[in-house]
């Protein structure tokens, strides 16, 4: 498509942005367009921004965090609480609690969920790193913060067994209803797990 | 937000990503961290394009459109029927008119429409440029295809009005029933439109 309207490197650029999640073909060649039209402002310092990215991210060896340097933002933090461990299924995950400023904990990105169907078995995750984690004798509290599906609460079950001989608390995130939200749009799943752990008022 | 949890680059990167048409913050982050996560086959690649786009793209001088060459990719293929300018408001209508393949002829990219209420008069668009080109003598056909807003319609017929002593066609766009529209859904005004403009059969 549009082979004829511009040069190559106007389609890579569209191609690669119709790469993005959330930008389709279309939208591509929107946001190429107004990237153009902000060569200055935008487009330059956005490939910048890109250039440097690529340059300097790591993945942070102790977390599993992604950030400019290892051990990362977080790990490198000495006013976080070290005797908890946050346990995450990505970085995403990560970044989405931190955004809630819930917790100052420490945290562990398992880099996926246990998934018969997709054949991930427990050596592809960093679940050795975790335990080891554990194991440490400032370690009080490892909290699972994994996605309340099938696949999350698998993998949640199987990292709770191998903590078991380990003294401290392993807790998991509440179920219930979200902040906001209305009743009749809810499942069935979460109103029952709203009532069964309702608290006192 | 999340200042805590990476290095300053990548909060510059999601920043950059959210002034992106489409993508909001919380889908410039996905973005960010679907970039960081293919560092060697997109965020590098996008990040070079986007350099390369910056350092190259300059506006065409003969029909508005942008390119990395001048004239652009359109203005230079000789196959093209040189009687024929097509005047758009915009880049993105040349594009999409090209993307329809419909025609085969030059572009004239007017860089807005004229707008009592945003303030914009004749000579903050490409019109005396239109005019030359108009009086060129292997021009015969002005194709207006400008949005059907009120505002578009208004140039059109300032722009017709111009190019009266000229000897040559100016035609606009038909108006009808989109292809693969429904009746049910569509505005009374393109529905007048199509009736009036039938078509034997």
């Amino acid at each position: 498509m549009a082979q004829a309207v511009a040069g190559p490197e106007i389609e890579r650029l569209v191609q690669l942005l119709a790469r993005l999640p959330g930008l389709g073909p279309r939208s591509a060649r929107r946001a190429a367009l107004h990237l153009i039209g902000r060569r200055e402002q935008l487009l330059g310092p956005l490939g910048e921004a890109m250039r440097v990215a690529a340059e300097r991210i790591v993945t942070c060896t102790s977390c599993g965090n992604v950030d400019t340097s290892d051990p990362c933002t977080v790990c490198r933090d000495a006013s976080r609480d070290r005797s908890i461990i946050v346990v995450v299924e990505g970085v995403p995950d990560l970044w989405a609690l931190e955004r809630a400023a819930a917790i100052r904990g420490q945290y562990h990105v398992l880099a996926g969920v246990l998934s018969a169907l997709d054949g991930v078995r427990p050596e592809h995750l960093a679940i050795d790193a975790l335990v080891a984690r554990a194991a440490e004798p400032e370690t009080r509290e490892i909290i699972l913060a994994l996605n309340a599906t099938v696949d999350g609460q698998t993998t949640a079950h199987y990292v709770t067994d191998l903590l078991r001989h380990l003294p401290l608390r392993v807790t998991r995130l509440a179920h219930g209803v979200p902040v906001g939200g209305e009743l009749d749009y809810l499942d069935e799943g979460t109103l029952q797990a709203a009532l069964r752990q309702r608290q006192a008022f």
